[in-house]
């Protein structure tokens, strides 16, 4: 990534984390309810790529808006994430005692709390858009129902069930895979991007290339994930190399091949490029949509 | 209760109960979501008494409302009711194998499906209300925010992680009780209320007197569940009578005795049937509070 779009993220991330820190405070609680809003906070503070927030801020802008009138759209996506991520860990699902090199939520403060913080942060992620001072509540509503549509049973939420079903199975096709990446990483990706749009008020045709853009931007997100556990180093990647051959999962290596894999991502992301033609000012979304597809990690 | 009332009772909930299977259906899923959905139905289905969904409904009524304009907002609450349930008897809570006689969620459907149908369930809490083809979008931000206030942190999530504190401890005060009992059982009964008032467009005097309504009937009901678990039956109860002695809970009962529970229960009902008076046709509500004081179970 260019040295100046590095700084410009690296500023809009720090402008993202501020908030989310801000949105997530302990008022006048017991020591217990104090607790739960740390484990809360330790888990947003945890990191990561900072992907869906900096999307919502990036479309916003691109289609005319402010950092303010998308600034609540990206902390509730971010909140939405990692109350996905401390769900994914606790021992009914994968039971991951780490999370990017750190105790998972339920690893720090029990199982229990861990659960609440996850619910209670889904609850903030729609109480974030609720309560924001500056957006119309059309724009609320218009935000919400894409938030709960890419979050529920039929986006994000509905492609776990799938993934963990596919665990146990030998003959996932193509197009299954493609279906629960769509629905489990694509859905919150896709979701950041129509939802950065409708911040900023822009018309339903820019909204539709915004989502068909998260759409390949997700699947070539998942893809390249699955190529950097077969040919990643644990030193970059900070987890085990080879875990998913060790699970026996599908994936699109296993299901196309290395190479083929590097191909189809390429592929996405090219077509993803073109899609970001169509908006003014995209050159900074344009090398993250690069920086994705070649990253070590 | 009078016989004319149960009538009127039974075909709200009938008519709750449907819609709810409405909002919650099986489209277009593979088999693992479709199970996700049974999960969310198997759990809607169980009935309970609908207490939440009920005064969505008769708030709106006697604010001079459609059942139309709040039914988004009754089934909302049920649902986020219903996944409160499901959480709260898997294994890092309660750890309940069974809910009202039938296998709790997780035991029904394995723990992984029954966290995510817990969370599918909050998520479509709100996105009912979002859907809503009735309501306009100033409605639908004002319902949500006390949906948001009263379901996390500092309200019903918050009154859980609370309660399983003054578990382990044995100098809880009265006071200490007192709010978590608010947070934890009153923040949805609260908002039950005032989000009928709310659908009904009632100006803010009602939806304060709601508010201070649904905080005693909650407290009362509450009260009535504590007493019920020292004088209840099993026949009746359908659930070991002694429970909270047996796990050492501080209670109402344990705080202040048998006969000042009684009495306390006693003055909140009778304060908050004051409330009531303010309300046109308040006949049916009036008789439904008197009914949940004198309840066998």
């Amino acid at each position: 990534m260019e040295a100046k779009h590095e700084i410009y993220m690296e500023n809009m991330i720090s402008k993202i984390e501020n908030r989310l820190m801000q949105y997530v405070q302990v008022t006048s609680q017991t020591a217990r309810q104090a607790e739960l809003i740390d484990a809360m906070r330790y888990s947003l503070e945890a990191g990561g790529k900072r992907i869906r927030p900096v999307l919502v801020l990036e479309f916003c802008r691109m289609c005319g808006g402010t950092d303010e009138q998308a600034m609540a759209a990206a902390c509730a996506l971010e909140m939405v994430h990692t109350f996905s991520l401390i769900h994914d860990d606790l021992p009914e699902m994968d039971n991951d005692d780490y999370r990017r090199g750190k105790p998972s939520c339920h690893k720090q403060f029990g199982h229990a709390v861990a659960l609440q913080a996850g619910d209670a942060l889904l609850t903030e992620a729609f109480g974030t858009v609720i309560r924001d001072p500056v957006l119309e509540p059309e724009i609320k509503v218009e935000l919400m129902k894409i938030l709960a549509d890419e979050t529920g049973a039929a986006g994000m939420i509905g492609g776990q069930i799938m993934d963990m079903s596919y665990v146990t199975r030998t003959d996932v096709t193509l197009d299954e895979l493609k279906a629960m990446v769509s629905a489990k990483t694509g859905a919150l990706i896709r979701g950041a991007c129509q939802m950065g749009c409708i911040a900023a008020f822009a018309p339903l045709e820019k909204i539709m290339l915004a989502q068909q853009y998260g759409e390949k931007l997700g699947m070539a997100f998942q893809i390249v994930d699955d190529i950097l556990d077969v040919t990643g180093s644990l030193e970059t990647l900070g987890k085990p190399v080879g875990s998913d051959a060790e699970e026996g999962k599908t994936t699109f290596v296993t299901l196309m091949g290395l190479e083929k894999a590097k191909a189809y991502a390429e592929k996405l992301t090219w077509e993803a490029e073109e899609i970001l033609q169509q908006f003014a000012d995209h050159a900074f979304l344009l090398d993250l949509t690069r920086e994705l597809l070649t990253r070590e990690k």
